[in-house]
């Protein structure tokens, strides 16, 4: 019994650290209870009730599926079921009242035809990247309503009728819980991609502003430095490649807010993402100079320091210049200042030693991908 | 209607195109179709209608939402479909049950309240990262079922007839779903995984056979080659994270198959990714130089031509090897034979020039890793 108490303690240490991480989460979960309280309340209320009948419990399945973490998301899947739901309905009526026209032995046979090439072919479609990254669910949902209509038994009045009863309810499902996600403590993806972005530059900055002291420090120690400094920080820019390009996906849903206006160019953000990781790449082999067992010997680095510590950090202040432009949405002459610097260093560097070493064709390209960037 | 022509030919092209890449996506439309078909026969055959009823609905729901690509995704998906629907189903009928006693008025406050609470908490359970890999599905259909079966304003015992009706609908589709997906033409994500490892790993040997060959070649023309290259194919390892990770959540859902036992473990694959990730890191600073526009001079060149290009093809068929081995899955020591030939080569180079050039450190990292990878 201890060791199970130990493992309570802990799951419940590791909930608060969660809920600490990102207080937002803790909100989402309180919004999901309220979205699920307020549709559910439509079974309690007599007239609504009789309104809706058993579809009501459409709405509730609606909440569940289509409440998501950020607003895009949220507007992103309940558009698709919604618009899904209304293509897909009229689709399985005209398919229904054909297949009754061909009597009682035709009927059943129709149907499953008509419900396996739908399915068929609707389903390959979802394997088109373009239309997985935007319409994935709605394909899902054009299926699922296609097959419910079409199949169901019934007379033609009663399957119209079920059609229209399901399509209101789960109208009225999406936009309560896009109600409730944009209009209670939003989170706009968009404002997250764009945040994101910045901070991995920023990230980059600072690892590049430390590199020329960190580097020229162990030359004098002769000892690589420990890997868990808090230059390390840029690795996680390596990998952050398919998490933009999803976030983008779904901020391209928003509507406009703050700063954004609708229609904000989110391609651009996946550009500037790429050229941040292309240069993260350099970087990751800069790196690999600190903590390379091998190192070149001090005559050699007392020649080219004092130009290479002014390239990386002119280029470090130049990126945190870059990221704080980004995240405040201005322009500034900051960042070329320092590009300029760097750059007349590195030609420095250049006339003095145009022999050797190799070092000095990576921090150019990195200044490159710095003025891209901008 | 020309330039619409146009658009139409282009789309079907992209169809034609996206099939022949790979052929199992068009199996797997016909195996959702057949499936659903299948479940929509219960319609028909008025015995089993009658035992089903209405809830029959539920299990084409059931198929469309369960049926994946890979069988793995499938039985994840089905698995955590049907234990949710139980575990919740229980809950929602006692919620329910305790809601009643409390008379007319109180119960539509406290079942809002159960259901507010309940969807909170399982909601942010949700984002627990260990949860989220495998049982996010799960989770949001227990907050579905629970929300469906407790709000229903009905008598007790229609409660625990609707929700045993539900599970049975669900049990019925999730098992229709796995069979038609294991049995016709199986889409095994551990083998997907399996062999993107050993090609992953293969690409970055085919880079260091041919780097080495490529990077004398320019130092003779004095231009750096065009970055069209086939030796770029490498570059798409360094961004092969995410999908590993996801694809042996997947993997571990799947029973024995094949060369597969079950409890397989998958984890050392994403070991395995990782290093020939760092692999790559590497093998992408080593190409910065192929594409640099300052190469080192000449002479340098030519004192290290020899060794270095023993070490990268060494290290390059010593990778090659070793993704033949894994694809194969058998042992050989071919691989660790090329690595110390490699290694010999290297400790030359060191004793050749022991001065200026900072590149063999990277070679010798390269080997720890493919020694590593082994």
């Amino acid at each position: 019994p201890k060791r199970q108490r130990g493992k309570i303690v802990g799951f419940a240490l590791r909930l608060k650290e969660l809920g600490k991480d990102d207080p937002r989460k803790i909100i989402h979960s309180f919004k999901v209870g309220l979205a699920l309280t307020l549709v559910s309340l439509f079974y309690y209320f007599k007239p609504l009730y009789e309104g809706f009948g058993l579809a009501a419990m459409w709405a509730i399945l609606t909440v569940v599926v289509v409440f998501e973490f950020s607003v895009g998301a949220t507007l992103g899947r309940g558009l698709n079921r919604m618009l899904a739901t209304l293509t897909a309905g009229a689709l399985g009526i005209g398919a229904h009242r054909l297949a009754t026209l061909s009597g009682e032995t035709g009927e059943p046979i129709l149907v499953a035809l008509f419900v396996f090439i739908i399915a068929g072919i609707v389903t390959f479609l979802r394997f088109i990247p373009q239309i997985k990254a935007r319409y994935d669910y709605g394909m899902l949902i054009f299926i699922l309503t296609f097959c419910l209509i079409s199949v169901s038994g019934y007379r033609d009045e009663e399957v119209i009728e079920m059609g229209f009863e399901r399509l209101s309810s789960i109208v009225l499902g999406s936009c309560a819980s896009v109600v409730v996600c944009t209009f209670i403590c939003p989170v706009w993806i968009g404002v997250d991609l764009h945040n994101q972005i910045a901070t991995n530059i920023e990230k980059l900055g600072i690892f590049l502003e430390g590199f020329g002291d960190e580097y020229f420090k162990i030359s004098e120690d002769g000892q690589p430095i420990n890997k868990s400094s808090s230059l390390q920080r840029y690795k996680s820019v390596l990998t952050s490649g398919s998490k933009e390009e999803s976030m983008a996906n779904l901020a391209r849903w928003e509507p406009c807010h703050g700063k954004f206006r609708f229609r904000h160019p989110w391609k651009e953000y996946l550009k500037v993402g790429n050229v941040t990781r292309q240069c993260a790449f350099k970087i990751e082999s800069l790196n690999n100079y600190l903590t390379s067992e091998i190192q070149s010997p001090p005559e050699v680095r007392n020649i080219i320091k004092g130009e290479c510590t002014v390239i990386s950090s002119e280029c470090g202040k130049a990126l945190k210049e870059l990221a704080s432009v980004i995240r405040k949405m201005t322009e500034s002459s900051a960042a070329e200042l320092h590009i300029t610097n760097s750059k007349a260093a590195a030609e420095k560097l250049k006339s003095v030693i145009r022999s050797s070493l190799c070092k000095h064709g990576d921090y150019l390209e990195i200044i490159q991908a710095g003025a891209v960037a901008s």
